[in-house]
């Protein structure tokens, strides 16, 4: 038996998100790439994935591993899988890691895209993967609040409350406020998420960016440990779960472009 | 009675295309903006539109005008359309305009955009903007064929053989084979495109770039006026409506960053 890490990408559009459900709620990625690799290979088998991606939410470097004895040469993989998934889900590369990686209980970090198209009127090409807010945003706002929220805190107030978290403590080591390609893209990098925790961050800076939120306020948001002290869950389909690291780099080395101005070093949590 | 100009973009995905239709064809572009008008006025209009995109094509900068007795303020049209149309058509300015403007006739040039998806595995997040070509395509070959479709021709051997256009003498300002956000992009510049014109480039511009044609083949398919010397129709999803120009104004002076290189001075149809 061999133990095989994929790394893929999808739209979540038509998803009822990654985790697999009783069929009547809709397709999931899970259920959709365990049922691709049953007709490939006769294996049924149970996919781990670096991040379960909410209904709606995209993917563009999602990780999994799953156990299998098979013999396909690794690199036909992901050929194999794309000849039979649909469109909007793609296997971009398969390799053997060791028999103990576990896509989950691995991952040293995440990186989390928050995509808003601010214009007065959307962008058709980008309304499926940025949220539209034709109110007018100040950056400068949304910066200030994003960077007290880096760091390492009990963010018990940025998780929905239906999560099954146990610990509350993540450490946040980018929260970027940046514009991207006529978007603006609010960029999350932390050791790990609550539930929900992206998308109430950005709701959150949502309202700082339309003066609605001080944010002056954001430590005493944190220190409640209230979720109703945090604001909105911004709509999913914003949402995109960019990357997910294994190796002993920092976010600082991986994405150095994100720490030219500001924010926490992976790690060793001291303020530049 | 007024005439107003608009501007539009759309996801061409859902549609059977700009025109009208039979209903049993499926929704068209044109019928949708007609049937939104007619709930906003009670008016029955016709629509005029600069380009008659087909099924699947996209726009990012159509103009159509029509004729109306509305009293409407004209800057509260492009939020009554959008508060009625589906989302993957939205007006993005209203304006009246000259009596006797036609958005078809008027237009003195119009810029399409071929997009080209050229990775091995597709982005999935534009899968339906870009035709994915896995074969790698060697753009310097690409460019070179693009430069000998520049300048005043009869393009019969670029029409649909079910064209109803009576002349076929058209200038190509520009043809530009350009890297775009990760993808490879053929930007047409000119003063009218006969039926599927810049498909049957971009199809021709993709053997060039695969090696299959040879850029010093372009002047002899161009002479034969042959439909059948020139090569496949590229699929319609690749395509873009980008602009289209009323005023004096040359395709240089409105896009100089185009023609940085190489290309045809608008009007002046002189080698730079």
């Amino acid at each position: 038996m061999s133990n095989i890490r994929l790394l893929l990408s999808y739209d979540g559009t038509a998803y009822h998100g990654f985790q697999r459900q009783p069929e009547f709620h809709g397709p999931t990625i899970q259920g959709t790439l365990e049922a691709v690799w049953r007709e490939l290979s006769g294996e049924e088998v149970v996919f781990t994935t670096a991040g379960r991606t909410d209904a709606g939410v995209h993917a563009a470097g999602q990780v999994v591993n799953f156990h299998s004895g098979t013999r396909i040469p690794r690199q036909k993989i992901p050929k194999a899988f794309n000849s039979l998934l649909p469109r909007d889900i793609r296997v971009l590369s398969a390799e053997d890691v060791a028999d103990d990686f576990n896509a989950r209980h691995d991952a040293k970090w995440k990186r989390y895209d928050y995509r808003i198209d601010n214009r007065p009127i959307p962008n058709v090409f980008q309304r499926i993967y940025a949220l539209h807010e034709p109110i007018p945003l100040e950056v400068k706002l949304m910066r200030e609040a994003a960077q007290l929220l880096e760091g390492t805190h009990d963010f018990r107030a940025f998780a929905a409350s239906s999560t099954s978290s146990k610990t509350f403590t993540r450490t946040l080591y980018r929260c970027a406020v940046r514009h991207e390609a006529g978007l603006l893209c609010i960029t999350c990098i932390g050791d790990g998420f609550l539930y929900n925790m992206v998308r109430i961050i950005a709701g959150t800076l949502l309202d700082a960016g339309k003066g609605r939120l001080d944010a002056a306020e954001i430590p005493a948001i944190i220190a409640s440990g209230e979720r109703r002290r945090a604001r909105e869950t911004a709509p999913p389909h914003g949402l995109t779960l960019t990357y997910v690291h294994y190796g002993a780099e920092t976010p600082r080395e991986v994405f150095p472009e994100l720490f030219l101005q500001a924010g926490w070093d992976g790690g060793k949590d001291v303020r530049l």
